[in-house]
């Protein structure tokens, strides 16, 4: 075992920290302002400059397996991205649905539907939607699906509900991928099909969106209820092949938990250091904060959760580049379950340490909480992976 | 011991959750959608219909020593006011800070600032504001405060910033009741005063509001930062004795900690209907969620919490009506750690079983989160709570 | 409500606290000292010294009905004998599992068996064993038991293995109740039955004890592994109904959770004293333990634990008294759940607190947390219990 | 970063766990059995046999630097040893703290000393044992430590009482390393040296053992309570330099908190190892436990603790390797309260996962959960480490 960085790894870190230290960092409160004064889904424009930027620094489409980074070199830079989760990630074109869609689209689409989107997306000129989880009933369980796709006139026709379609508020906002049962009667796992829904078609009836926490998450285009209302596509919207939708939705979901994960673990280190730097300058009873047993206590159990969940996110990156997905499936399911849960803890005790501002949006752990949280639910809650990594590990045993 | 209820709290709690179910369940999304269509700070008009209702059925200022009932039983009526902690407690005028103020006016006010403010808060005509948490220092300790007043020309002058002055955004609210330092170099708990300041006294600076976990408050009249600006009141204005605001402070706290902890527990018990109602309706993995081990385990653990908290409050406002607020004091500090910290758990594994729409505005359960969150920082700590029951604990052994 | 105590309790609390701390914690290393010293099963001969004392002192059987305390009255005693536990509840004559047995036999047994057996288990001459748990099956649930007893030649035959059948290894212990299936294919809850043996009946094989922790707890008789090999009693001894023995063992278990909760209720406040007091006498890093925030932070949480659980055991003892067991349900099943826990933890930071020697025969912490360790299994596991307790709750909902 | 293991390790791996499941597992029964038919703190003849059988295998002295493997190295094998704690580690002559003690005497013992015991030990004919707590005052702040070492006639005179010197009540165990104060008034960390005491010199009375949650650990020679009475030893029996015991101490730190966080893994896996058959063959309610919820739930927690803090053990041993003990000061914190947290929670839920039976002798569970509960006291509490830690991590930051 080897647990140094290689050089290459070093250098795109000193890069990204750069680029956060001397750019993000200061144009949160920026992000935060022009937030109030654009309309409610639309991006801050602040986030086009920083987008110029980051391709300038050689930062621009990292998550993307032809730019050359495996897996766990990517995920040492998405680290860094999730300490401004709202901004880096966006500036450097590696946010969340995007960089999933992105890949479902180049393996996936026909050349005709690949070459309208696709370079769009890569150049940060539109965004993206994934359609997949429903309102009525429990989306962790896939045989739930309820929307239906319909072969119909050369093409397929779509029936149905959505929510939690992140991002499809946004006026910027072009296509979807959506999920939906076209063999309901097929053998488990063969029963869905995958397609691209560009959001102008019509019958596509955005309805309104869902906040997290009280926030809208407007500037990210927040999380949209569709209606997909007898929605007409052509044939070769189709992604992959027919009744493959279940296969496609599997290959998107490792990376992006590794992502999701390593985001996670930075947005935890931007908490700890919120709350230390704060106790440091901050005296109650005769002592700061730092100096206080209980304080103590919790940056130690920070600092011990953090690198236990980095060093397990890293190697499941690393079974994933070197095994795949399906030999790194245990891994991916306890990335999903520890990796939120270690970040609500932390970023909860930032919270604590700064009493009543740390709820208030005067810092950004209120709202980094409501999405550490969330992401407890989102992809299926906590339980299910937790269900599916013990029914894995039980098969090794015989009970005798 | 005797656990049982008293008649007369039978029957309040019936009229008050016939009130409830009738009323104001039922007003909850008209609240929600008229919320939309005011102004940012304004009450939602609902509430004085409400208002109107209470009345009639005898559910009005039930806070108030005056009406006759003990803490004891008035916890019972504010534990069913917290199943819809931002409309019924304001609809039958018992909602903080208002209560705490009205007490503290009634004992404490020269007979002209009663008069004058008294009954109009008795009868929710306006609202009132509490300004003691100061954005500067760690407020939850009193040797912190820096907002100071000064005997001048026959009245006061206060100067100094507070933050976290819920109610004060509202156009309604009228009344500050201010802490702040008169006599520096006194002895500890002997150098602050209390004094009331009406809102439209010049100096009186409005800044802007705080949320909590991006929820503005706005209908209670968000959390205002106030900047006492050189603002000056006549020498009536002073509440109690000169330098006597720390043990004003104490007294007022006790009750409000008992209606702080039963409301938590009205909403960690809005929170399990929820949760239990969702999950017989919701289906996965081939059976109901309420038939599934693990969100079993959850339903016992929350009766189990919720049930321990409810006692432990219930006798801490039987001895304060028996022994006071100074014999109550241990178990005051343990209420207000406990009912938090139990409400936040119900209310968060609630949210875990409506996967997506509990993070969501679609259910209270977000909103009511945050609430419980903030209560563990509001009015000091748990931390700072914790340590003085430890003290006072610790003072009964010798170590020998 | 009303939660003061009466003055009946009052005085008998005081008995039994001065009874504890004038002799029976005296007691403790002489009865140590003693277990070295006789057989490995044998009670240390202090115990008898002290059932003449406690008589004496008119604190004997005091968990009879027939002695005139309420489940109530009596659990705020059971409370006091539980920090002392292996010395004080066998001191007067309040033991388990002979208090469970004297009441089942008082209650179901035949006259003939009745006056052999209870005057001289409620004089404290002879000791008594409940054979329930299996160790080949998960006797949790009880369609699970394989001991058959059968009717034949005027009497029953009974075969099986049976262990925990604690104090039976002592030579002290002269009968037992024995539970068993004679009637297989009844309907559920009407195929056992509970019926007398005393150990000295051909076939009754004592094969050995299993320890708790490393504990043989010979002092009280261990646990022992019984072999039932054709044992054969005669008619009479049958206890109660034929076939009725599920519900004799319901019965029996109310009070006896009442009293174990309230015991380790006695023992986390033991371990409270004595981690308070080693902590006011410990200096590690310039002062005392007692004065550090982390340590202080656990005192808190004690503190509030214990007083939660404590009204919660009290408060379903009430129910018991006024509704009976049936309506206590819910309240049984959490109090089996959260008394061990809360116990585990005190004593847990209890250990913590000493270092080495709280793991060490030096203090009875160790002992104590294997003992409330074991109740977490003892009666069925948590888990079944909070499975009983959410089924229960979950009925009041429709999922509608 | 490269996370597979190497050759090397795999081979080894493979042979030790060829040994464990071959002879080790299989000899447990036999040692339990050999326990009590031989003295109280003699060893289990059937050790010899499998010392035999290791340096036969090539399992012998492993974790001796000498012979080629590295921390990162060794720590895998340790690992697999602490799945039969009393057994494999001994018989491959790796038990603590004989480790500790051989690298002392390797580094620091004078060439007289050194010849006359460390070749015994290293070829198991001898033990050792590690004297550096003591009984009256809080060993983990060093300052407090009371025995003292005065120069005198031409060597050393020892005074004091020291405890939880382990392996010392074994009639096989010969040399001790003893800790005092020889320069009371010097600055910090240089006033105590580290000497070898012989366990035949004339003063050194080992007065009893203490145990471990009721386990005397008498196979391993227990945990002697020793008073050194006027204890006089010549002058080349002191280890490094005078008022350098320190620094002897914290080398002596490192790996032995490596191997103990290895083993604990160890433990921890074989516990999972047990609970999952059980739950596999063992039906309650009309499933195997292995279906049920609550089960998968533990299974999963488990798995992902013991892999998370698996990592984190092997980085920190990769970082002593590579950066030294210094380097890897935070982590050497982290391991010491992560891996007996993590194998306590593992244990204790195999415990109970098999009832009644999981507390008994008649698994490893019990004395294992003991071993786990002491390691968070030994060698400091958790306490001690996570404010070391914290204060580490503190310093990185400003409070500007």
């Amino acid at each position: 075992m080897e647990f140094a960085q290689t050089d290459k790894v070093k250098e795109l870190q000193a890069k990204a920290f750069d680029f956060l230290n001397e750019l993000v960092i200061p144009a949160e409160p920026v992000y935060a302002q022009q937030e109030h004064e654009i309309g409610p889904w639309d991006t801050p424009p602040i986030i086009e400059d920083l987008k110029i930027e980051a391709r300038a620094r050689g930062l621009w489409n990292l998550f993307l397996p032809a730019i050359g980074l495996t897996n766990l070199e990517y995920a040492q830079i998405a680290e860094i991205t999730g300490r401004s989760p709202w901004i880096m990630p966006e500036a450097m074109n590696c946010s969340a649905p995007d960089t999933g869609n992105m890949e479902v689209l180049h393996h996936f689409a026909t050349p005709a539907v690949k070459d309208k989107w696709l370079p769009q997306l890569l150049d940060g000129k539109i965004r993206s939607v994934y359609s997949m989880t429903e309102p009525a009933v429990a989306s962790s369980d896939a045989n739930n699906i309820a929307t239906r796709i319909y072969q119909e006139k050369g093409g397929f026709r779509i029936q149905g509900t959505k929510w939690w379609s992140s991002g499809a508020m946004s006026p910027n906002c072009k296509i979807a991928i959506v999920l939906g049962v076209t063999n309901p009667d097929g053998e488990k796992h063969k029963t869905q099909s995958m397609i691209a829904v560009p959001l102008d078609t019509p019958g596509v009836k955005i309805l309104r969106s869902t906040g997290v926490f009280g926030e809208s998450d407007g500037g990210h285009g927040g999380h949209a209820v569709i209606h997909y209302d007898d929605v007409w596509v052509p044939e070769d919207h189709l992604l992959g092949e027919l009744h493959g939708g279940f296969a496609i939705g599997q290959a998107r979901l490792g990376p992006g938990r590794i992502h999701h994960a390593m985001r996670l673990i930075g947005m935890a280190e931007r908490a700890f250091d919120l709350m230390c730097e704060r106790a440091k300058s901050r005296v109650a009873f005769g002592k700061t904060v730092a100096e206080q047993g209980v304080f103590q206590d919790w940056v130690a159990e920070a600092r011990i959760k953090i690198e236990m969940v980095r060093l397990l996110v890293l190697k499941t990156a690393w079974l994933m580049d070197t095994v795949g997905n399906r030999g790194a499936a245990v891994e991916i399911s306890a990335i999903k379950v520890a990796a939120p849960e270690m970040a609500a803890w932390v970023i909860d005790h930032a919270i604590q340490t700064f009493g009543g501002m740390g709820v208030s949006q005067d810092t950004p752990l209120a709202r980094m909480y409501g999405q550490a949280r969330m992401l407890r639910l989102a992809d299926g809650p906590d339980e299910v992976h937790k269900m599916a990594l013990a029914r894995r590990e039980l098969k090794r045993y015989t009970g005798k």
